[in-house]
């Protein structure tokens, strides 16, 4: 077997030379690891987790390990609330479910100091992980890593609690969605670690679904730009927030198995003396609506009055397209995540009304299927590959919006699976690069 | 139905003007209720106890909350780690367990929340719970109650996570055994409250276990001394520690239940114009066992060369009787802990070789019945009454030992039961006063 810890740190050295956290800056090196449910869903799997962590300090890496709270610990929580309350505040809700992670921890270090690997476990609050007072959804606003540091320096692998923070007020706050990977790769920031490892389920970011492209191959190294086209487009691998903030700080970020151990996928910094890939990876997501606004009067301030309305509502509004018709009014088209569609539909009704003629349709059917690529940007028949590939494979685009390095479309939602395949044949993503 | 709150409030009021926390010094009452895990067991539990604590609010009464961990959540959490580790240091374990009320103080603010009450939870830490850094059985050295009195100003009902504190050192700790008890007197003390409830499964304290006697009946009024000899010497109503803590600051406590809703027992100052009951209780304990020395050379120093060792190993010695036979030697007996009886032959072994011939026999096939009563101070009698109540029933006495207001009795194991139906009855305790 492949001694992976070796190969972590080949990976690491690899890394790390094109990054601003060199090596050589510090005498030993330094990795934020960070465990999913998945990962800690059960005792064997805390030990397997333990086994790995200790052969990482074993071959000379410092480790700050961050856990989420075990499989299913934190729906069961929310189970429980639901079955206690209709109100459910939000101060409290944050206050339950930190639970979690503190029991995943806390077991986390006893299977380390079974290994003889010292270790110390660390609420958000103890960490340093101060965050703004919004409830449930916080956003961190400094990191006081002190405690950790200190850990480090006693020669203690500390093992902080995911997704959780203190408010300013001093009340327990939760991140959100994402929130432990967030934490990670916050940690790796304040801590200037050489790298910010998360451990999955999954083996890396692969070039489609695995599930719906059974050819699909494991991507070795993305961009964070590419990452972040990929986690906005329908990838779960990596929440959007996360790569966001390892890009601002320019964190190597490795997606990883815990349950393999093998090789993951790298995010990094681009190499501009690199060639990339024309096409990374195509994307999906089938959680879309759309809704069309036509006989809209064309004049200047109306796109905005609606998209006013719809952000004051929180709507996540995705693609918009706007064409002039013949008789000198717009259609416009956009979507919106599927849960969000009624309310959608009710504000968009309501700007419409004010308009007069207007007319609102909403149309639940539909999917997107997107291209991602950061070599996209200098090979401009990137687009009419995709189209003739859609076309030949009879599925009809609806609706189509670019960035420098992704294209999608929105066609219906029962095509959608078809397209993924017949884009990732297209593009010949099964091969080696 | 009778109104349980109205009740509490006349109960809190006549405590109250025999106690230092004389109602008048604040504008409104204020009492500390602690519920343990049978009271908020499942949500059903949960929403039923913050009707009650809806109720006392309603009447006018503030109200701290303290909460035990959820049923068997402590056991289920201990479970998890000796599934994961070997080891369990002391440090995560406290990390561990206090994931328990975590959850139950979050839920029940939830609850009171749908009952328009507004309310806050607070850790351990929060409620500045500061203990010593002994991890699983830290005592509090200070309650800095700052924030509560605060969320108590602002018309909030605090509700407290029991057992838990937090170190001078950050870290956060548990109390050990009878550890949220403890919480609940505490913060009483701190915030100066009117009366500290401590809610359970029973409906209070009893003249004998009603498992054993089903005559026994509920005791309307102990004093603090009498209770501390009913936690010591079997009764498991109250811990001993939080009854020592309320007595060493003169809280009164009412133990009632939670399922009831009905009065309790009272533990209170004795009231010196009052004629106490001359027996209070009969109490028992089966977990106890027998060490006997023979032959120890009758000098002196040599009980407390023996008393030391067993001190040194953390032995609870309980009852000790000693008697200089006809050969001029001495024969020591002692009881311990049943738990305790291994370590402490071996080191009574190790002591009594030192001695040269004396002898040690262990028997755990013991059991002790105690009479508790603060009247007994003025009735010489009632040890006599004892001793024959038990003759009569064939009950043969193996040792016997005293306080001002105790006998206790160490008799055949297989017999303490019947000792205590034969005291019961003997003393007429299922008599109302």
């Amino acid at each position: 077997m492949r001694h992976a810890t070796a190969a972590v740190l080949q990976r690491v050295t690899a890394v790390a030379a094109c990054s601003p956290q060199a090596l050589a800056s510090s005498p030993m090196s330094l990795v934020v690891q960070k465990f999913g449910g998945t990962s800690v869903a059960d005792a064997e799997r805390i030990r397997a987790v333990a086994d790995e962590v200790a052969r990482t300090r074993r071959a000379g890496t410092n480790v700050v390990v961050v856990v989420s709270a075990m499989g299913k610990t934190t729906d069961d929580l929310l189970g429980l609330a639901l079955r206690v309350s209709a109100t459910r505040p939000p101060r409290e809700l944050d206050m339950l479910l930190t639970a979690g992670e503190r029991i995943s921890m806390a077991l986390m270090c006893m299977a380390l100091a079974d290994r003889d690997v010292p270790a110390a476990s660390f609420t958000g609050s103890q960490a340093g992980i101060v965050t703004d007072d919004v409830h449930t959804k916080a956003r961190i606003v400094e990191v006081r890593a002190d405690r950790i540091r200190r850990a480090l320096a006693e020669g203690k692998v500390p093992v902080v609690a995911g997704f959780q923070g203190v408010s300013t007020a001093n009340d327990v706050t939760t991140l959100g969605r994402g929130g432990s990977d967030t934490t990670a790769v916050a940690l790796a920031v304040a801590l200037e670690a050489d790298a910010c490892e998360i451990f999955t389920d999954v083996t890396g970011v692969f070039t489609a679904d695995p599930r719906v492209v059974p050819a699909a191959r494991k991507i070795g190294r993305l961009s964070f730009e590419e990452m972040l086209e990929i986690s906005a487009t329908g990838g779960k691998v990596l929440a959007l927030r996360s790569v966001e903030f390892a890009r601002n700080h320019g964190v190597p970020l490795q997606v990883r198995s815990s349950f393999t151990w093998e090789p993951g996928t790298w995010v990094t910094k681009e190499d501009p003396g690199m060639e990339q890939p024309i096409v990374s990876a195509i994307t999906s997501d089938a959680d879309e609506a759309k809704i069309t606004v036509t006989g809209v009067p064309d004049r200047p301030g109306i796109a905005a009055a609606l998209f006013r309305s719809l952000a004051d509502r929180m709507v996540n509004v995705d693609m918009i397209v706007q064409n002039v018709s013949q008789q000198g009014n717009a259609d416009i088209s956009f979507t919106v995540p599927a849960s969000d569609l009624e309310a959608s539909v009710a504000t968009t009704r309501a700007v419409a009304t004010e308009l007069g003629k207007a007319d609102v349709t909403a149309d639940s059917g539909i999917g997107r299927v997107s291209l991602v690529g950061a070599g996209m940007r200098t090979h401009p028949g990137v687009t009419a590959t995709m189209f003739e590939a859609l076309a030949k494979a009879d599925i009809n685009i609806e609706m189509i919006s670019t960035s420098a390095i992704r294209v999608s479309c929105v066609v219906r939602a029962a095509a959608v699976e078809d397209a993924v395949r017949v884009l990732h044949e297209a593009f010949g993503l099964a091969d080696a690069p």
